[in-house]
């Protein structure tokens, strides 16, 4: 086991209603003057803007809004969040709805305090402050509402990039799994499959017995495996929303993750196509995944035939262990497309003349990307061609 | 599931040679005036009271010390601690040990910042501040160095009650596996069956369909089941410490206990038991938990064939699931057995005729015990004699 240190000071209210506490949770964490930023008419139609309001109001605590946020979230917003906070004496970002308002909430937090541009914290500067960060959260997927990760788009050529620390980690997260009961199939789906991913991108690893992380991850696994189809046949099985809201926590607070060597070379190709195609990430993923583990599966053809096992519920075949690993991608690609994923590119609407494209996005050049394998340019082309 | 609130903030440092940076942490936490506790003589003889205290003086932290603790944490010393940290404006405290050390110092640093008697909030008075604590782990088992709890006996009739309180989680903690390879066959097998007891009074619950902390609880069952028999085999073994080390960390900060009613029975009835006894907490559940399973089996036959099928690789009988059931629970006990505890009240040096003692000494009257089935006075009494 490699070391680490593990920190996930967020504090979690769980359950019906909760979004109706929010004031008294801005009030105990500090805030005094929030801004509330969100993402399309949803919040606003299903009145959850409204009663966020109404808890602040009541409160004594006084706010400024900021609408807008799309997938993929732009630099855009964000440079208009920064403005607001520092005319406004903003001093708490409130977020209102999924991964995308909770990570373009926490690049508004990020600005609010430097004097440059927010945007070179997401091309490696170090982060040493940040206005706290909170989250009602409305789709479970990013596990950005206990994570320290945020993506943004630059809208100077659509670059996607990821920014990293304790800083960004939300200081109160209110989770009603409520809220999520409203996502379409397809959202619910991507959610998922985002999920997944979290967790695999950990599980997927070269160092060795780090046996509780691997039951942890397997854990999440087979609960998300076993819960959305649950959510897809009845949108409101507020138990089945639950696990889904939760799972969506642990998958990437990286308590699944400690200890270990993380690839996230997958995710990496994957902000390449929905930064081009303007795509959802879990969709996005659908595709990738897949095609990463049959590239690199006899790399460690064991903890593949580990993961279709345990996983999977797939038979060990002793004699031939790569069969058991391949089964298990079969599985995983199957199971995708069971809950409406699409596992290909012309399914995303993705090109394989794009290729190149891709490839050159990632800006590789002699680095390699990720850590399972590491990939150099022409792994990640043929990964990319195996999606195809 | 439940609503609930989850909160963990300890900053957990794992890995080797890492309470030479306990210094550094004190720093960051602010304190400067800091009570080390320990226990007997082994954190001396071992050289790591030395060590931690070099890293203290090398940032510039002043300190005293308080050894002595004992297991079962007495309240004897608590209160000579409180005088101390009273008397030299002691405003941090360090626990360097086990448990029963992290106990106590939570205990302490309860009682600083009390003018009362602290052994009020081991009756029930609500905990409203604490000083911070922070811990050098020596020995894994009881999970204090992330949890909310504390528990002392009080010298005054050999009572053993529980604090719970966010003012008791550890500010930080530091997690070194290599502390815990001295660590004899006996407290290894005991901090084990702890740490699975932490899980299973989780596990054991009548909230349906929490799916995720099923599935984490079984994680790390098995992670503990397939671990400590390589650390009993080779004490050396960095990997099995590791992952025994991170597991009773997550076995009790209540990730694997989130959204479901817990029953903690077990528990209690062990306490008069080592308070009566003074034997170690770990054996004491090494006997009770069997005895428990026995008699609350029938209550919910399906969650025991679940436990036996997915944590002890039983077949399932569809047709008889209380064979199933009944198999699981035997497989716990030859476990114990396998790794040295024992399951009867005879291994323990347990007599029969105490057991009106300890009903007594549980002061029931009226009320029950636990949730998973409430116990009455006269089931308490049948559990003891089902240990015997």
């Amino acid at each position: 086991m490699n070391n680490f240190n593990f920190y996930s000071p967020t504090y979690f209210v769980f359950g019906r209603e909760k979004e109706n506490e929010v004031g008294k949770y801005i009030q105990r964490f500090g805030g005094s003057k929030v801004l509330i930023h969100y993402g399309g008419g949803s919040v606003v139609k299903s009145g959850l803007l409204d009663r966020v309001k109404q808890s602040l109001t009541a409160t004594g605590i006084s706010f400024c809004e900021l609408g807008g946020v799309v997938p993929n979230p732009r630099s855009g917003l964000v440079y208009q969040g920064i403005e607001i906070c520092k005319k406004e004496g903003v001093d708490f970002v409130l977020a209102v709805g999924g991964g995308s308002v909770i990570d373009s909430s926490k690049a508004i937090a990020l600005g609010a305090l430097c004097d440059g541009d927010f945007w070179d914290f997401y091309c490696g500067k170090r982060v040493e402050k940040a206005l706290p960060v909170a989250t009602v959260l409305t789709l479970t997927a990013a596990g950005s509402e206990g994570s320290t990760g945020s993506v943004i788009t630059h809208e100077n050529g659509m670059l996607k990039r990821a920014a990293n620390s304790d800083f960004l980690r939300p200081v109160f997260s209110i989770l009603n799994p409520e809220l999520t009961c409203s996502l379409p199939a397809y959202q619910t789906a991507c959610g998922a499959t985002d999920m997944m991913a979290h967790v695999m991108e950990r599980y997927f690893t070269n160092t060795k017995d780090v046996e509780i992380t691997d039951r942890l991850c397997e854990g999440i696994l087979l609960t998300v495996i076993n819960e959305v189809p649950k959510a897809l046949v009845d949108p409101d099985d507020y138990e089945a929303r639950a696990n889904l809201m939760w799972a969506g926590m642990v998958a990437h607070n990286d308590i699944c993750g400690v200890g270990r060597e993380q690839d996230w070379s997958t995710h990496q190709m994957e902000h390449e196509l929905s930064g081009l195609y303007d795509v959802a990430h879990g969709a996005g993923l659908a595709v990738m995944f897949p095609a990463w583990m049959k590239y690199v599966m006899m790399h460690d053809v064991n903890r593949f035939a580990q993961f279709a096992v345990r996983v999977w519920g797939c038979e060990m075949d002793f004699q031939h262990p790569e069969i058991t690993a391949r089964k298990g991608i079969e599985r995983y690609e199957q199971f995708l497309t069971s809950i409406g994923m699409p596992v290909r590119f012309s399914e995303l609407g993705a090109k394989a003349e794009d290729i190149p494209l891709l490839v050159k996005a990632l800006g590789l050049g002699e680095r390699t990307l990720g850590f399972f394998v590491k990939l150099t340019e022409d792994d990640v082309r043929k990964i990319y061609e195996l999606a195809v």
